[in-house]
């Protein structure tokens, strides 16, 4: 099966060895994919069984939103509505979404997370990491794993998302049941496995105990750290190697260098700080510094109840010292890198055919029009 | 013709001796709607030639977005993308506007405004003033309200928007022509008229000169004010009974207190002060004073290019200090006060029969759920 998209005004590649820039731009390209891997890219003329007519338009790689909780029942509004008015945010409202999601039917679950998987490709997202979290035990988070797994390959176990509420107070314990029974049970069905490293969820070395379990379990290391206050956790997840440590909202000089001299992408999402009433983290500094970033839409129903990437770029632009182009890159490349994925975020030969054909003429209309859906066509993915 | 909207779970009626509270909620409501006009609000049972079924979903009043410029051919997503590097915004970019508008064929301007007002319905506005200002002479002002006219009739005549490059030094002379000649062409096709009284546009003799002229043509008045710096622009407003002062970004006491006391409404605009990364109003203070306020798109391509209204609302929810209530009065009943119009914003016997049916289960989702298009379906306008 041979697709060619024909007929793009300005394609945003990310291979400078291909076209202009940090973005590798080409105008006037087509893209030939041959079994869903981009074989060439250049002027039009191949023949194709699918031929899709970007009309003049931009088309960049999809968009790889390396951080989401899709699955899970409820919503919660009135916590929104009630930080609006000024109570602020502590993540303890994830018990309330646990009672919800243990409380549905897998059913139930694999038709609501369907809708939001949907709702993210309508926005250009082809690849989704979706973690667990919302179980917190065994048979709860083996559910929502089992669900996950039917949307992507790019599963996390984060059975230390927050301690439930049958154990607060013994966080320990349920540290033991998260790296034994639990880690058990979910490892064949996760790639990666995540902890919540910060005050009121888990300590250093609660989340380093958690990641080493993980890590012998054969899964790659993720990490939610800086959200609500400068702590331990950009450190952790540097010194354990993980791909990528998410949140990054306060971020001391130390963590900065931390990053930049590491392996580990730093994962901003600005949804998260807009739905929450908190400073947006100075992504300039961090890029500055030669770290690795990636942006991502975090959707969950308490912190950001966003697909939507393009709403994300917008943020980073306005901000968090971004520019368009680095954003650009972020929800891409950036996406691919903290998921350790050499064949998403390009469009380049051997890459993963995965195309967003804007209904715009150039990227930039990702933020110079904010709140409007500029995707007009999903390819892939 | 009878539309009934069937299984509302909540219904915004606008209207306290309906519902409860300031929004007048229902729940398990029906609406019933003959020849466009509400004529009951209450429970189901009625016969229809056409039902509309809510499943048990919010339906609101449709939004009255009361600032658009929706009249333009180009795009300036070069300036943004300065903008958000730099530099800063002070509204020349609209003689970019004017040359690529002037050089468009009628047909053309017709084709893009019609794209863009399918665009702003899709996300549940169903009224929409369009403003002219990108002619800036006697036949392109007259070519963009003829234009306007086949899309809305709540039409503004925007000939002083900024003076044209063939008048710049000569500012006195080009109101001239506005108050005279352009006037008395556009007057047939407009319903208002509007000023932009700032620094680098027009001084406040300028404005009202022009007001002046166009109440005495017979328009309503409207002006664009306090956008970049506090100014006279509010205080005319108020002196001269304009409907409503748009932008209101700076505000002094006085201004406030002169709003308070009058019968022009205090319009925002925050996804300018977005686009523009200006720092947000205060509507928390506007509001506690006593003012009316309302909350619009001002849809262009310079500083707001953006159509949707729900976006404006998370704004407002984040950054003005507004209570989702209050955003969600301020883009339909403040909308509808803006214009003048006792038949909009409100779902009321013998208000007009807009609605949007949310695909979520409050209105809260406007806010809670940035930059997700949350409409489902519009009904009317």
């Amino acid at each position: 099966m041979t697709t060619v998209i024909d007929d793009i005004g300005l394609l945003v590649t990310n291979d400078p060895a291909i076209g202009r820039g940090a973005l590798g731009l080409v105008e006037n390209a087509s893209i030939v994919i041959d079994d869903g891997v981009v074989v060439s890219v250049g002027p039009a003329g191949q023949l194709a069984d699918d031929r899709v007519d970007a009309a003049g338009r931009c088309v960049l790689p999809g968009f790889v939103d390396s951080h989401s909780h899709l699955v899970f029942a409820g919503d919660r509004a009135e916590e929104f509505t009630a930080r609006m008015a000024g109570t602020p945010y502590d993540g303890g409202g994830i018990r309330v979404t646990t009672e919800a999601t243990r409380a549905a039917s897998t059913e139930r679950l694999m038709e609501l997370t369907a809708r939001r998987v949907g709702e993210a490709r309508r926005y250009g997202t082809t690849t989704l990491e979706i973690k667990s979290g919302y179980g917190l035990n065994v048979i709860d988070e083996v559910r929502s794993l089992e669900v996950a797994n039917r949307f992507t390959s790019e599963t996390t176990f984060l059975g230390a998302h927050l301690v439930p509420s049958e154990y607060v107070g013994r966080t320990d314990d349920y540290v033991d049941l998260v790296c034994g029974e639990m880690l058990e049970a979910a490892a064949p069905l996760a790639k990666w496995i995540d902890v919540f490293c910060e005050r009121g969820a888990f300590d250093a070395d609660q989340s380093a105990r958690v990641l080493d379990a993980g890590k012998a379990a054969g899964l790659g290391l993720r990490l939610h750290g800086n959200q609500l206050s400068e702590g331990p956790g950009v450190r952790l997840a540097v010194e354990k190697g993980c791909a990528s440590v998410d949140h990054c909202t306060y971020l001391s000089d130390e963590d900065i260098e931390a990053l930049a001299s590491s392996n580990t992408v730093a994962t901003f999402l600005p949804a998260t700080d807009f739905s929450t009433r908190q400073p947006y983290p100075n992504a300039r500094r961090v890029i500055d510094a030669g770290a690795q970033v990636a942006i991502a839409s975090n959707c969950n129903p308490g912190s950001s109840y966003t697909t939507s990437v393009p709403f994300c770029i917008a943020l980073s632009v306005r901000d968090m010292g971004m520019t368009i182009e680095e954003a650009v890159q972020a929800v891409t490349l950036g996406g691919a890198r903290a998921l350790r994925r050499e064949d998403l975020g390009r469009l380049a030969p051997g890459s993963a055919g995965h195309a967003v054909i804007l209904d715009a003429p150039s990227y930039h209309h990702l933020a110079y029009r904010p709140g409007v859906d500029v995707v007009d066509r999903v390819i892939g993915g």
